[in-house]
């Protein structure tokens, strides 16, 4: 079977095609492998950086190609040549391949649409994926440290927490820690979840506003490195002031059960199993699970995902801790981030991640788990 | 006819997705236009962000669409139910849009691919969308004067600049500027481009390392505003020590061919001859443009291109100044942006923007040509 595998993107629209080029390609580009060979058709403006930076075993020159065809030759027969070249008979495409060109290149070739993702193997990590990762994590850690060094600083001043005289908002923190990435090799994403109160019991609330004192405060921190793209991604919730009993009891059993989680994953466990356990345990400690007029609480999410050269790790073809019949695999590196959510009380969420290898699991980030500040 | 344009993508990955809703969407989420009416199709984690900041006509509740279809019910059945609740017979999509959900959603309603941009009519700027992008070069033009007054005050010592003890780099220059950026609301991409020497020749290079006295440095910075996703981009030349003749002789050419452009724009001209008519000024000051054995020399990239919510506005369906018969309409925007470029001398491009009025064209881009700091 000679079906090579294709990308057509730039690499900011497809961690598929970074992962054959190995390197930030700005304009969309060929990208194939066949037999575990990496080619790639660069433009006359991206051969040099190809050449010296990418990890393709072969790389074509696009206006080489070009002046083997006919003028007026399209994208899709540059792919049908290439294909030749390298001795691919058919062609595999993810799902998310441009329809035009798909439309045209099976005009050309045999190609099919992949119905998994096209490159299942980017679930299995490397050590230096591995260690890509760490470091990513590394800085998110930092991120998490400099917010709870601010809100530790910040002084109570009725409803409100200030900082010098500037009063601590979610925006202020959000910048703080996206200039802290910037100087770190981080890219500094403006989607970093700073959200206190009833915010933080919204998933996708990025949170605005004033910080509260006796609020729990989500602080979930996620960003590729600008050199590799590997993935950080961690949690931690904090509170400044005295935390009801309500709080504490729902921070301790988020905590407790964020721990146990990560110490019973292993290689042949079914991811599902560890969700329900989590799930479960909630229940027994009165945290229930339930639908209201306003949307969900208590804990309403999948307990991790596949993390690496995406953040949701392969998109939506990617497994996470909670997809059916997962059995979890060595090498494969998943966050682990429980999470309780009512409005009244407030929310909490605690996320690390870890590579699964042969005998449990390895944790690739660190920071503390004081929350109260 | 009632063919309703379809967009499936995240915000990020599409600026179509984003014209439809009219604000950043993390997950690919259904977007239609009929008749010049916007819809959405939102999931339960965005519909009232929908509700709230989107400029949609109509949204639709994804799980109330759900709900009336049989369980297993696929994307391609919920856009097929969404179009014919909003009256649309047939369906247009991008040649972007993805392949495998293409396939299936052609099996239920007819489906084509667009020849050319899905939405050209996002060539024509409103007035809002002039004003978002004169915001965007406001912020890019005080990144070019932070820049300027780097350079300024650095101090030439034998073939390096020094700031305070530091030799000044193109990758601390770029930080600095993308620290500015993150801090004013615009996206602080690591893409900025700030090359000197031989780098500047590079069009893709981004330039790294010392900046060094008398050559020409290259400082072009784009980059889409955090809010509306509108783009700013503008390039100035500046050079630290003394000239050469021959630097003096090219960045004078260009700033003269440049403003003679600007001036020349206007409703109905052809943007190639704008174009020409710049080749030829640089060819009768001696300039030529050839290909060497590293690459080219000389002028060998477009004039400008039209900018909107992307920085190459509608990608490879875009227009440029320099398009084959691409006859400027009253509410185009452009960048206006020659360049020439010898390795043995050094690189030179001056960019401004604007929008093409009813009478000429007016720069919505400003900050000094003052090149020698």
């Amino acid at each position: 079977m000679s079906t090579a595998r294709l990308t057509f993107s730039p690499t900011a629209l497809s961690s598929d095609a970074f992962y054959i080029a190995g390197m930030r390609v700005a304009d969309a580009f060929i990208g194939l492998e066949l037999k575990d060979r990496f080619y790639a058709v660069a433009s006359p403006l991206e051969l040099g950086n190809f050449r010296k930076y990418s990890h393709c075993d072969k790389v074509f020159s696009l206006s080489d190609l070009q002046s083997a065809l006919p003028a007026g030759a399209t994208y899709a027969h540059l792919i049908a040549l290439a294909a030749k070249k390298i001795g691919a008979r058919k062609i595999l495409v993810g799902d998310d391949f441009p329809a035009g060109l798909y439309t045209q290149l099976k005009k050309l070739i045999p190609t099919n649409i992949s119905k998994g993702p096209l490159f299942p193997e980017r679930l299995i990590k490397s050590r230096e994926a591995q260690n890509e990762i760490r470091k990513a994590n590394k800085i998110c850690a930092e991120g998490i440290a400099l917010c709870a060094d601010l809100l530790h600083r910040s002084r109570v001043s009725k409803n409100k927490l200030l900082l010098g005289g500037e009063t601590l908002t979610s925006e202020l923190l959000r910048k703080r820690v996206q200039a802290l990435f910037l100087q770190r090799g981080l890219e500094p994403l403006s989607e970093l979840i700073i959200a206190g109160g009833a915010q933080g019991c919204d998933p996708h609330c990025l949170g605005f506003g004033p910080l509260k004192p006796r609020e729990l405060i989500i602080v979930d921190l996620f960003a590729p490195l600008e050199a590799s793209h590997y993935w950080g991604d961690m949690t931690r919730t904090f509170l400044k002031g005295t935390p009801s009993p309500a709080q504490v009891k729902l921070v301790t059993t988020v905590l407790a059960a964020q721990r146990e989680a990560v110490k019973s994953i292993r290689p042949g466990i079914d991811g599902q199993k560890i969700h329900e356990r989590i799930v479960e345990r909630f229940s027994a400690a009165g945290f229930k699970t339930k639908k209201t007029s306003r949307g969900y609480e208590g804990f309403f999410h999948g307990t991790g995902h596949s993390l690496g050269l995406d953040c949701h790790d392969l998109g939506r073809h990617g497994k996470g801790i909670h997809s059916r019949k997962n059995i979890l695999r060595s090498g494969e590196v998943y966050t682990v981030e429980p999470g309780l959510y009512y409005p009244a009380i407030g929310g909490c969420r605690i996320e690390d991640n870890g590579v699964v290898t042969r005998t449990g699991f390895e944790l690739l980030s660190r920071a503390p788990y004081t929350w109260q500040v």
